[in-house]
This record gives C-alpha cells, sequence and structure tokens, in this order.
C-alpha cells in the first residue's frame, strides 16, 4: 500500500519536526541563555509553521482518502480514524481565523499578566471577549455530528472521546461528595507541617532515587530543574522530566517530582512498535494526568510510601528525625483554599468543575468576558465554598484563557477519576500493593500500568481505555472513598453511611 | 527591492532551522540520554535536508540572478558575492554524488574505528580510496577559474579566500623555523608539570570567573560540560562553550575553556545588525581559531596570565602552594611528540603541515590511499622527527578525513598565523598589554578584536580583514618570535642570530 507506506513517512518525518520543536521547549525553561529569548522565538514559529505546512499538506488528505477507501488491518484503521480526526481540524480553519488566533492569545496574554499584576479585571475584559468571540467561531469550523454540545469541540483537542453529556453528570456527582466531605473536615485541626531546612543537594539525589525506584529509565531521560516543573516526551528514548527544590518544603519539589515521573514512565511505556502512525502517543491529556496523579496521590502521598521513604531520606541525612506518620499528616491537608495550583487532592477538583461549568457556559449559553468576575465569585461561593477577595486569587489567577486554552481543564479531574478507578483495579489484582510500597517495589505497579495503559498508546480513545481496565466501576465513587479513607483517616472523620 | 527582502527573509529561516539543528547537536554532546541517539540522527537528518532544500530553491539562484543585476550598496554586493559562491556549491554537484558522498562517510567513519581500534590501515584503505574518489570528483564540479590548484576547490568551504600557492610557501618557510628552534630544544630539560589534585566544582568555578573576566556574555550563553570540548554560536545571545576537567590536570580544562572562550567571544562579537545576509557569519574557520588560539596560547599561557590566575585559584583552593613561574613553565613544554591533538604550540604547526602537504599531493598529485601509511611516515621523519611506531598513532590518528573532511586542516595552522600577527599588533596598539592581563583586565583586549575583527563578521574575506589589521607584516616571522620569545625563555635557549 503506496498510501499507507507515504503517510507513514510523513508522520515520522512530523515526529522528527516535532521532537526538534520539544527540545527547544524544554531547552527554554532549563538552559537556554536568557539573551537566546527573541531568537527562540523566531525558530519555534518556524518550526510550528514547516509542521503544520507539512500536515495539512493536501498529499496527506489524498493518502487518508485512498486509505479510507481500502481494506486495512485493524490497527491501521484505528490510526486511519485518528488521522483523519487530526488532520480535519488542521486544515478547518480559514487562515485569517488562525491568524486572528495567535495574535489574540499574544495580546490576551500580555494583557493578562498587566492584570494579574494590577489585580483589575477590566483591562483583561476586552482580550478576552476577543479570545471568546474567536473560540465560538473555531467551535463551529470543529463541531461535527458527533458533537453534541459546542463544547465538545474543544475537548475533542485535549481528551477526544469524552462530552459534556457524560461529564457534567460526573462532576456534579462528585460535587456534591466532595461538599459532603469538606463540611466533614471543616475547622478540624490539621495536622503538623513538614519544613525541615534539607540542602538541594540531598533532595536531588532522593529525586533521583525514588524515580530509579519507580521505574523511570534514566538512559532514555533525565531530571533537570525547571521554575514551572513539567515533563516532555521529546522522541522514543528520550523522555525528559523538570522538577525543583525548596531548602524547607521537601514535600512540595518530591511531589513534582513523582508528579512528573508518573508523566514520564507513560510516555516511556508508550508503543514505540507503532512509530509512524500516532497510536504510539499518549491517548488524551486526562489519561497522562491520570498517570501523574496515580504516582504522585495514591502512591506518593500513602502512609507505606513514607515508611519506604524515611529510610531513604535518612541515608542522605543521618541526622534527620521524622516519622512516617510526621510526613504522610503533613502531605494529606485538606482546606478549602483559593488558589487551584496549591489545592489539595479533594478540593482541586472543585476548582476544576469551577471552570468546567464556566467554560460549558460561555459555548452552551450567554456567558461573556465581562459577566466573568460575577460568575466565578458565584461559582466559587456555590462550588468551593470561599470567595475570592479580588481578581488576582480569582478570575485572573490560571493563564489558561489567556492564552486561548478553553476545554483544557476537565482533564485534571478526569484524571484524577481515571487514577481511582486504576487505583482500586490494581489493588484488586496486587492485594499486597502496600506492602510492596512499602518496600519500595514498585515493579509490579509499573508492569500492571504499562500492558493495561501505556502499552495501549492511542489505539483507542482514553474513556475505552480506561473502561476496559475499570469495568462498570464508578470512578467518582472510586475518588470519593479513596477521599473519604486517606483523609478522612488524618482527620479523625467518618463518612455518613 | 523585492528579490533583496525575499532572500534575506530566507536566509532568516535557514538561520533559525540551523539554530534548530545547532541546539541539537548541543544536547547531543551535553544532556541527550544514550537511548536518544537513534531517534537525533533522525531529527538532524531531517532538518538538514530541509534546510539543504530551502536553500538550493531555484527561488534562491533566482532572486541572486535579479540582484546581480542590480545596483547594490557595498554591503548587499558582498552579501550577494558570498551567497552566489555558496549557492553555487551547493547545487552543483548532482543528487547521486551527494548521495554518495554521505554513504562513503558513514561507511568511513565505522572503518576507521575498527581500524584504530585495530591498530591496522588495512581495513580502512578501500573506505578511504572511495572517500578520495569522490572527494576529487567533487573538486572537479566545484572547481571555478579562480581555484588555480585543484585542493583550492575544498579550501574555500573553510578558508575562502585562501589558496596553496598562498599556503604552501608559508607552511614550508614555518616547518623551516619551526625546525630550527626544535633543534635548539631538543634535549633540554622540562620544566615541572603541574598536577595537584583540585576538586572539580572548584576548576568549574575558576573557569567560569576566568570566562566572565575575558569578557564573555554570560546571559548570552553557558559553560557546560563535554567529553570533546567545543563551541557553537546556536543564534544571536546563544553563544554556548563545553569544556572538561581533570582533578590532576588543571591547565588541560582550563586551557579547553580559555580555547572555547576565545571562540565564543568571536560569536557573541559577530555584527547581528547584518542577520539576514550571512555577513553576521565567521569569515573562516581559520580566522576562527585565530581567536581561540590567541586567547589560549598567546594571553593563556603567559607569564602575566598566571599572576592574574595564581590569586584567583587561591581564592579558590586557599592551600594550594603554587607560583606564577612554575604554572607558566608547565604549560610551556615543548616536545616533539605524535599526536596532533596533544601537541605544543611549535610543534602542533608541524602536525598540520603533514596533513596539509599530503592533501595536497592526493588532489594535485597522485597520492592514492595504499601510498599514506608510508608517505605519512615519511612526512612524520621529515617534518616533525618523529616516526609513529604504528597506525593508531601515525596515518590513523584523526578522525577527519575518515568523514570526508578534507581541506580543513590548514585552518588550525593559518588561526595560529593570523593569532601571531594580531597580538603583535595588539602589542604596538597596547603598550601595557601585559600589565593589564596581570591585573585580570582582559577588556581592552576584547574591545580592540571586537573592532578589528569581530564585527567585520564576513563582509570580506579572513585573508583581507586580517591583512587589513597586519598591513605587511609576515605572520611567520610573528609566529616563529614568539615562540622564540616565550619557549625559548623557558628552555634557556636564544634563537641564532
Amino acid at each position: 500500500m503506496q498510501a499507507w507506506d507515504d503517510l507513514t513517512t510523513r508522520i515520522r518525518e512530523l515526529d522528527a519536526l516535532g521532537s526538534a520543536n520539544a527540545l527547544l521547549e524544554w531547552d527554554q525553561q532549563t538552559y537556554m541563555p536568557p539573551r537566546a529569548a527573541d531568537a527562540r522565538g523566531d525558530q519555534l514559529a518556524l518550526l510550528q509553521r514547516l509542521y503544520h505546512e507539512r500536515f495539512t499538506d493536501p498529499a496527506v488528505g489524498a493518502w487518508l482518502d485512498q486509505l479510507e477507501a481500502t481494506e486495512l488491518d485493524p490497527t491501521q484503521r484505528v490510526a486511519v480514524h485518528n488521522l483523519r480526526r487530526k488532520y480535519r481540524r488542521a486544515v478547518c480553519l480559514p487562515t485569517r481565523l488562525v491568524e486572528d488566533l495567535a495574535k489574540a492569545r499574544n495580546d490576551g496574554f500580555g494583557a493578562w499578566v498587566a492584570a494579574k499584576q494590577a489585580d483589575d479585571f477590566s483591562g483583561f475584559e476586552a482580550p478576552l471577549q476577543r479570545l471568546l468571540d474567536l473560540a465560538r467561531e473555531q467551535v463551529e469550523f470543529y463541531r461535527t455530528p458527533e458533537h453534541a454540545h459546542p463544547y465538545d469541540a474543544l475537548l475533542e483537542d485535549y481528551d477526544p472521546g469524552s462530552t459534556v453529556a457524560e461529564l457534567r453528570p460526573m462532576f456534579d456527582r462528585l460535587a456534591g461528595e466532595l461538599g459532603t466531605f469538606l463540611a466533614a473536615v471543616d475547622g478540624r485541626a490539621h495536622a503538623e507541617g513538614f519544613d525541615a531546612r534539607l540542602d538541594i543537594d540531598g533532595q536531588k539525589r532522593l529525586s533521583q532515587r525514588v524515580l530509579r525506584d519507580m521505574g523511570y529509565d534514566m538512559q532514555g531521560g533525565r531530571l533537570d530543574l525547571a521554575a514551572h516543573p513539567f515533563s516532555t516526551g521529546i522522541a522514543h528514548g528520550d523522555v525528559r522530566l523538570t522538577t525543583r527544590y525548596e531548602e524547607d518544603n521537601l514535600l512540595s519539589g518530591l511531589g513534582s517530582t513523582i508528579h512528573e515521573g508518573g508523566h514520564g514512565l507513560y510516555e516511556q511505556g508508550l508503543p514505540s512498535r507503532l512509530a509512524g502512525t500516532w497510536l504510539n502517543s499518549a491517548a488524551s491529556y486526562g489519561l497522562h494526568e491520570s498517570q501523574s496523579r496515580f504516582w504522585e496521590n495514591f502512591v506518593g502521598r500513602s502512609l507505606p510510601f513514607y515508611r519506604y521513604l524515611v529510610p531513604r531520606m535518612q541515608a542522605i541525612w543521618p541526622d534527620l528525625a521524622v516519622t512516617p506518620e510526621q510526613l504522610y499528616g503533613a502531605a494529606n491537608r485538606v482546606e478549602r483554599t483559593l488558589i487551584r495550583v496549591e489545592a489539595d487532592e479533594a478540593t482541586y477538583n472543585l476548582h476544576i468543575i469551577v471552570r468546567f461549568s464556566l467554560e460549558v457556559e460561555i459555548f452552551g449559553g450567554k456567558l461573556q468576558a465581562r459577566d466573568l468576575p460575577e460568575a466565578w465569585t458565584e461559582a466559587y461561593r456555590r462550588i468551593v465554598g470561599v470567595v475570592p477577595p479580588s481578581p488576582k486569587t480569582g478570575v485572573l489567577q490560571d493563564v489558561h484563557w489567556s492564552s486561548g486554552l478553553l476545554g483544557y481543564f476537565p482533564s485534571y479531574t478526569l484524571g484524577n477519576l481515571y487514577a481511582a478507578s486504576l487505583a482500586q483495579c490494581l489493588l484488586r489484582d496486587l492485594p499486597d500493593l502496600w506492602h510492596r510500597v512499602e518496600h519500595g517495589d514498585f515493579a509490579p505497579i509499573l508492569g500492571w500500568l504499562r500492558t493495561r495503559i501505556h502499552d495501549r498508546g492511542h489505539t483507542a480513545d482514553a474513556p475505552v481505555i480506561v473502561r476496559d481496565v475499570i469495568g462498570d466501576r464508578d470512578p467518582v465513587a472510586d475518588l470519593v472513598a479513596h477521599l473519604w479513607s486517606r483523609h478522612g483517616a488524618v482527620y479523625g472523620v467518618a463518612r455518613p453511611s
């Protein structure tokens, strides 16, 4: 099949270009000298333009046409289906709209930075309205009969296969359950924090040690510093992590390492044998996030994990006096707070549900930029139970909207939900899980994730991949049960029966 | 002028692609995980192909045609002249020859690695012969009436404007003078080496300190580790250096740092206002090397430099007992040795002259691969005064030929010669030079190089740029005088008058 060979050759080329782009972005956030910033912008813009040109090439459409009219094996069929979906979105926007979006994102980001700095929404209102108008226009081009709700057309960029029809009732139930849980914890005394001063070099060694124990392959990756930790799958054999360290906050940096490690393990486990089809890529942002959250929260904040960790800490800092129980308490504080990125494992999802409900209203209803500050405050009062004193800690707190990222937020809570049910299935298959965690024997966990999630790549959409593992389990019930069990115990509260 | 705008836009694009390529290569030698090697090869091959396609695009030729028929300002005229020369070479080779060369280089490199390992030339002979045949064919395509000697057509890749007619008598005179000098030093006692064990972290801080004092801009660059130190001008504001450290060999690592620092200062000083014309690039490999050798040898091995250095060393290692005179002696040992990359400042040039004489004979005469081991031994006996015991330390010692790099070697000695005369002119313009060096006041040196060399970029070929500074000075005489003055003093020998 010439069309198949041509198509996969082109995809490999796009992968090589994408890898170059990813390395330049990694470097931008790790080692790039400050004065290189302007030139780096030009380099990235060119690589992205070349990538877009080569992907939207009419030849790609013609190969897909031919393959759709050909007898294909099941793997090829999925590959062609996914590629058609991506190709359609890549070619359907008029050049004018693409340029307007790029400009609006640029303007929006600048206006957001200034507005947040000034703690005043007014300067951001017009640029944000522009972004919302263009996104609505974009939705008109993206939307197919499969997108029952206009917002579904945006979700497809991040979590193909997820829909408002499925997310809304799930998120509503979750919000209700979390409300009950937080009401039980409200006003209870927190465990003490852990703020021992620990040298950065030792923290770095501990992070490396934990990653190696988790099964992260240092021969095919690395761990560097970055102001905002991230992970990046540059290529097969080249999956890089970043983290950060603070002398008096070991748990925060280590949490970042484990979170990014979870992402990295997923990328390292993708099926490289499917190179050239894009089936060797992550199935969705939500599934990606399920991997990071699984390791960061389910494993990394468990009491057995701290039983594993304390001896490794004391090997580095022999004089350190700390117990697993202290770390466990310090790492599992629950509190209704205003800032998403600092939120605990439970409250975090309420932050996401606020943004989801507003975004759905923007695309399904009539919500405009000027309405957002009030709608935000009202949603926080109702859903999170706190009220931001000013825009900086309210509607202006996140960068996403200013960069035109609409439809992205649900992935975070989808990740938590997926992780919760995956964890329960893992516990069923591996009843001595916590014993193994306590002894740093993470290999069976990784092996389990590898066969069920990582190795499937994007051979199906994430909801299907997850459903194949969890069957008819209810992720909301699993997440809520986990939170009651872990944090309820820490706070001495029990689930009302 | 539409053609000028189109051409400079294309050059900027090529620069952005070239920058991406350079970053990938930098990463390959610094931070890339081992398992990324295969994917990196694909990425580099693609970027290089895209670069070649966009440069050899017939549109580029058409813009040059139009501009050559247009009234241009002098800067544009030089830019068009240089670009035509490069374009002509990029398009003149038949695809078949380009592919054959790529394959022969790949095969040649593999065969060379194996042959050197086995210390046996025979396995390398056929692949080398193939490379020579293809290079001769390449010369036929490259050669223009300006290339009086076939080898001139190869020199143009590295040192445009240099010719056999000019280099041969210069190198012959230099070989004679160096022979006299080495005969005087032969058998004299060497100064003691310097092998104090000094921790790597301290060596790193010393290297950073020296680079900053030299005027290297750390906001537009960085210093990293690499097995084989190199520098790379990735983009304006992004000029990176690498070096290496050995605990018991401070001088070697520091020498690498200063050498690469010299390259880096040149790159940082190139005229960025000329972006889009390639006049903002180095004029030649030889001129580039003159900058690194000037700093490494003329400045960095001088007694005043060690007077500057010792207090900075003692600030890092307070208990270290060493005098400037000790370092000066240790850094200026002269000896007829077999290995080019380990050779001293004097003997080094004889190594280059051997390779130059063989390469000229390959392209101007009938020398074949099978003749090279014997010709090599004979040339070493005659020119360097030593005889390699086996191919590993003889004809197989350098990688260049195995990668098809023919015409490259002269740049090294050209650099030494340029540096010698530039140094004498600098001393004339800045009579208190050594006093300043002793006090770490390198700014006037850098300022002098900036206006005379760096800022000219490639607005003229290197021989012209150098001649504009040194007038009718004789670089051979300047280099030889410098060697007698520095090493003669160390060895207690005087130039016969």
